[in-house]
């Protein structure tokens, strides 16, 4: 299963009446089981690469972890065949607790993605304290974000089907950037960073998503205490209620020449 | 919460230098919990509106239902606010069983979506008997597919921003159209909407999707029975196995000049 995140497979192409056989460069899904200190706590189909920021990330972003400090190592193990998850066990540093009852209400009986469960909304949406901190940023300077990240999407350059998720810092300079078939997992692989590096919360700077912006992507982000979301893609109603609740700057259907802000415009500048 | 699938929200467009306050009218997405016999099955945030195909589509995807003869009844409440889900209550027929144990595999502890933990793919990837109905189809008819089906998505017309999947049948009628912020959900109503016809299994005809073809994708349409799944976008390499092991035909990157065939090449007929 170790393919890395592009991986080649034979196809038919077809165009303008004659067919063609061939190889494309596809994106790679596999599952990833993450566990805590060897219990079983969510399975995700991921692009392989950056788990150990995945399964951090996904942690921070939930809630359930505060800093770095309290995971004291990420242990990874392949697959041995093609029909097993790979996995990734976070063992944490003594004395850290983990409320399993709570990711049982978070979990358990979740078919969509990333969050769910009422308990989870309703507390989530309650738990949200409006941000304050961060921007403004210029509205060009975030017009020219979706030309400065295709730059560094590798995978998505050889595939045209992968997502991507990147920080960008104040200056929106960018910190960290990933690609996953998953656009959760991408915003997990970037939380997880943040958190290695201690730049968790992140009390300012910008998430920039290559697609849309559904409620889960602005939960992960208010986590964070990333106090900007700028996504490509349209925003959802659950989306926009949700930023309005965090305090935070919601910005769709970001293009070279054009832009929405849905939520937070005090830290667009125009021009 | 009952604002249908679109709803108007306030916004500051910026174009070229200049911010303008106005309205757009954006996807809604909304919690629905399912349940089985008032037990919580399932949390998905989707897009309100045929919420009965949903649940009862997600149950045959899954594989937990078998006709719409093990439904006795759905049972819709809507929220009482804001923060709590829709309910969607399946009600089976008396003397229908659903293995509870086998759920709580399926289930527990997904993050991703759809499918997942490790006991669901392994026996996914080994109950998928290959098919060998359906098809052929001519290229330049898939290749029609993208525009035509555009006709249908009133939502994404209006949105910018919102997944729609199809059922056609072997001579490429369409027979349901379902738009929704999850590509998952949107699979689901279609799923559900078979079933409430009784073209379940379906043994023939395609699944078209606007979106990307994950492996959850081709699993949903699988469990149907449906020979042939044509995405706009691209695949992933379990989508292309899972496909395959299933018999399947496997179309992505759909556009009106020119497609790829992953999987299944013998269904589509030059030209």
């Amino acid at each position: 299963m170790d393919e890395g995140p592009i991986a080649s497979r034979p196809l038919v192409r077809h165009r303008a009446g004659a067919a063609e056989a061939g190889d494309d460069r596809v994106a790679v899904e596999a599952p990833l089981e993450m566990r805590i200190d060897g219990r079983a706590l969510a399975v995700t189909l991921r692009t392989p690469g950056h788990d150990r920021e995945l399964a951090v990330g996904f942690l921070g972003g939930e809630g359930l972890i505060a800093s770095i400090d309290d995971v004291a190592a990420v242990d990874l193990h392949a697959a041995g065949c093609a029909d097993e998850p790979d996995l990734a066990d976070v063992r944490l540093a003594p004395g850290v607790r983990i409320d399993w009852t709570l990711i049982e209400r978070h979990f358990a009986a979740t078919s969509a993605c990333g969050l769910c469960g009422r308990a989870h909304l309703d507390s989530l949406r309650r738990g949200l304290a409006p941000m304050r901190h961060g921007g403004p940023f210029a509205a060009h300077a975030l017009m020219r974000l979706p030309e400065r990240m295709r730059t560094h999407q590798a995978a998505f350059a050889a595939t045209g089907g992968i997502h991507a998720a990147a920080y960008l810092d104040e200056t929106l300079e960018p910190l960290a950037l990933f690609e996953d078939v998953g656009r959760h997992n991408a915003v997990d692989k970037v939380n997880g960073r943040l958190l290695a590096e201690r730049r968790w919360p992140a009390r300012g700077g910008l998430l920039w998503i290559s697609g849309r912006a559904g409620a889960e992507i602005v939960l992960k982000a208010a986590r964070a205490s990333i106090p900007a979301l700028a996504a490509v893609g349209a925003p959802t109603t659950l989306a926009i209620s949700l930023a309005e609740a965090a305090g935070m700057t919601l910005v769709g259907f970001l293009q070279s020449e054009r832009m929405n802000v849905y939520a937070g415009a005090e830290r667009v500048r125009a021009g």
